[in-house]
């Protein structure tokens, strides 16, 4: 079942995501969905015997992150993010409001972090918002402007892709919570 | 502070939610936001030099309640409704996967809850999905179709609106979960 040779290629990470949230949500595991994308709407129609038509609107910025919900009594909050690179992941696919929500996650007792695929390699990566924060604050100090992939394979999670679900991903956040508590007991 | 004869009549409980929601934000006491209303995309221009433009979109169905969060490491999740009838809450006002949602949160370990803002009265109760399901459940057996005021007085907790925030709902909610926490310690 984790044979990445008959898996989705081409199916964006968004569609894996929602997949698996669906498997999540119709076995009772947890409630997660993917935040609308914001649009200002400014001109509506409403044409007889039918719907309400929007006729000029515009996209918005989400003032948060892609995915928000709640697993075993556990808030989780993430943004999902596809590279086409086969090395790093760049950080100026992140917004520093993005960065400054997940703080405010973590700080309100929830847990943040990131999903990164790297489409080339088929490979996916459930990184804590910690790690992400020390490689943020890394660039902020003039560091590299990325996250290598060795950096991800040393300090994150990764999920191999299967059949149902799509992405176990919140096996990975499990095993990523058993590591952050055991530092801590530590 | 809590002189209604000074308050901001004729303001949306969408707007006072959010203004309280900015306020715990900005306080560190919580991270809660509304969703955005989804919005179906159908056809965009890209006119040069300026924004991209939607000129044709529909309003979707929001999958979800109206707002949710964390706070204090729960994760909290709510509709928000107004009503101007002065005895009691349509319960055709909400809708059925809305109580399949809140059904799901409660299951997955989260708080949902139910504002109503009886605008007339200028009054606002904070009510615990368990009374939410009881009186619909009473409605789908053939019994009345609404929640009337005297049982949003005897089984909910009334929020007196305020200067900043606006709404402390929060405070409502710790009180409830309190109420909840004695019944099931009896
Ligand atoms: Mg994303
Ligand atoms: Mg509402």
């Amino acid at each position: 079942l984790k044979n990445p040779s008959f898996s989705n290629r081409g199916k964006s990470l968004e569609d894996e995501l929602n997949e698996s949230n669906d498997y999540y949500l119709s076995r009772g595991i947890a409630v997660i969905h993917k935040k609308p994308v914001p649009v200002q709407v400014v001109k509506v129609s409403y044409p007889a015997r039918s719907a309400a038509r929007i006729t000029e609107a515009y996209f918005g910025t989400p003032s948060t992150t892609d995915y928000n919900g709640v697993w075993k009594g556990i808030y989780v909050d993430f943004e999902a993010k596809e590279t086409k690179i086969k090395t790093s992941f760049p950080l100026n696919n992140i917004k520093e409001h993005q960065i400054q929500h997940m703080q405010n996650v973590t700080n309100a007792g929830g847990f943040a972090f990131l999903i990164i695929k790297f489409t080339t390699l088929e490979r996916y990566f459930i990184v804590p918002f910690e790690m992400v924060e020390r490689k943020w604050d890394r660039m902020k100090a003039g560091g590299r402007k990325s996250i290598t992939l060795l950096e991800f394979e040393n300090t994150s999670v990764e999920v191999q892709p299967g059949y149902i679900p799509r992405l176990d991903y919140l096996n990975a956040v499990e095993t990523l919570m058993k590591l952050y508590d055991d530092k801590i007991e530590r």
